[in-house]
């Protein structure tokens, strides 16, 4: 596969392409599917309708990899937390965690309940075609613990940075304890038939370096050291959100560091390029306009032109982009440089 | 004024301090004079409260500037968009503008119908002890922008993004309009009583680096001129908040560059330290603890040690952070290191 070559620093005939949110709801087919199940959720949690979306961008834009359609919460609404997703507001969990007693409530092996989870991705895995590759993954810890500490989507993530400066043992706890059913959620999707695994850190922006790089990042190395040493065959995707400014602070035990929209790719490949394989990073928004499109991903495929590199956008597909532009965007990084 | 004279990096005896929203709900004085407006935009408009609520964290903290109490979405209001701010919302026009024929609906010359901020600034500076500095504000033309546009807080600045990328002359034209209402804003701020003028650009981190430039950064650079050439007496002041992965590429004919919590310090000053005087940059929520709070500000000091500096938070005050360690952080900053 073309994708987990470029992953592992191979070098491939086209430089292969896949979009973060590549299913969803700029795809008609995707708002179609969307409509047999219950609610968000239902999708997720059904195998047969959650395989169906995760192929769409396959057949429909001929990406080099799927990537498993689901949600990170999947796992702290499997600790028991209450979840659900509401119209126009996002996600919000009936319980939080916000002290030490808090975490006694969680309900261990949260992993060992997601099989419409390793369900998709077996289903998906064995109808797609050979050369494309299927790519799990999860949220970071520090991402999925602001969720599980504010109880929704949140701007300043005050109680998590209240929990953080004022009782960080606790934080270290939750962490902890996330770290574990990571661990063991992305090793059940590697067995499962995901040929690749990425961590998915959204808030990684939220904190302050220092922080982050004790508190969001330092378990991210500890979930690539196990996967690592137990699937090495399967290559470790690692995507912090909003950390450019420290790019070069990062170091660890995966394959590909994904890069956001937020630094200039060229930056990026001169400041952590020799250590990691690249993803990244054309700002979403450019697929608005055909022309602002292609001339970003040009800049992007001329910044990293004879480095092993996988295109992707700096951040997920909004809902409301043109699919044509998806489309022909495939078609410019396939074709590559002139 | 000490304040002053850092920002034109001459020699302190101390290192000047101030917050940015210092005077805040984190403060009971500040709600007990809130309450006594009708709303916020009432108290933005009524000189005596605001110029009380100024001068609060003066009286308070020590601090060593008082800056305007005011809001920078006074100038779109100003020009005819129709503004509210609701609770636990906050702020939201009725108008808002996407098309070229928006464009002709703005009311020009909003800056002659803010007297209410003239008279705060000249109230203020009157009662203001002469060794402190009082500074003046307005929002940077993106992030106005982005608010008429949207017509309200965004995550995703869709239709903003979709205006730069697929119909760039609007934006531009819309941005050439408040730069011209900006540098006449400023410039009656300045001969109103000002010491020190700031640009806030919010949203500076919401464009990729070669968007931010063009729509965001050069904008601010014309203001720059015009203020510096007008008014070479008051140091201007700009905060883009969220450009730590390119903050080597701005440069412009300011004073002092405002530095946010997402890069550390001493990247700071190596990146941009040599042509600006720093101000920043503590995580706001380290003063949620005393003790991270005093370890993060002796890093930012040791961090800038010898170089003239201005002590400040990384973001805004939160509104729930401890009065206590607000006055201590003042006194940790005054005292310096040992």
């Amino acid at each position: 596969m073309i994708f987990i070559d470029a992953c592992f620093g191979r070098a491939t005939s086209h430089t292969p392409v896949w979009f973060m949110r590549q299913a969803g709801r700029y795809l008609s087919e995707y708002r179609a599917t969307r409509a047999r199940a219950k609610d968000f959720l239902g999708l997720c949690k059904n195998p047969e309708l959650a395989c169906e979306v995760t192929l769409q961008p396959i057949d429909i834009l001929d990406v080099d990899a799927a990537i498993l359609f689901s949600d990170i919460l999947v796992i702290p609404l499997e600790m028991g937390l209450g979840l659900g997703f509401y119209e126009g507001e996002g996600p919000r969990f009936a319980q939080t965690v916000r002290s030490e007693s808090d975490l006694s409530h969680l309900q261990p092996q949260a992993f060992t309940r997601t099989n419409y989870v390793y369900e998709t991705l077996a289903k998906t895995r064995a109808k797609l075609p050979q050369d494309k590759a299927l790519i799990g993954f999860c949220g970071a810890p520090w991402t999925l613990a602001t969720y599980m500490i504010e109880g929704e989507s949140s701007k300043q993530f005050a109680h998590s940075k209240h929990m953080l400066y004022a009782n960080p043992s606790t934080l270290k706890k939750l962490l902890a304890i996330l770290c574990e059913e990571l661990k063991n959620y992305l090793s059940m999707q590697a067995s499962a038939g995901a040929n690749a695994l990425m961590i998915f850190d959204s808030w990684a922006g939220a904190l302050a370096p220092a922080a982050y790089l004790e508190f969001g990042w330092q378990p991210i190395c500890e979930i690539a050291d196990f996967l690592r040493a137990k699937h090495p065959e399967i290559p470790l995707i690692v995507f912090p959100k909003g950390v450019g400014a420290f790019l070069e602070m990062l170091t660890g035990n995966f394959a590909v560091l994904g890069i956001d929209w937020g630094i200039p790719m060229a930056k990026a490949r001169k400041l952590v390029g020799e250590r990691f394989v690249l993803q990244g990073n054309l700002e979403p928004a450019t697929l608005y306009d055909a022309n602002a499109m292609e001339q970003g991903a040009h800049e992007i495929l001329r910044a990293m032109n004879g480095q092993p590199f996988i295109f992707n956008l700096g951040h997920g597909m909004l809902p409301d982009l043109p699919r044509e532009n998806a489309q022909k965007l495939v078609e410019i990084v396939h074709k590559g440089l002139a």
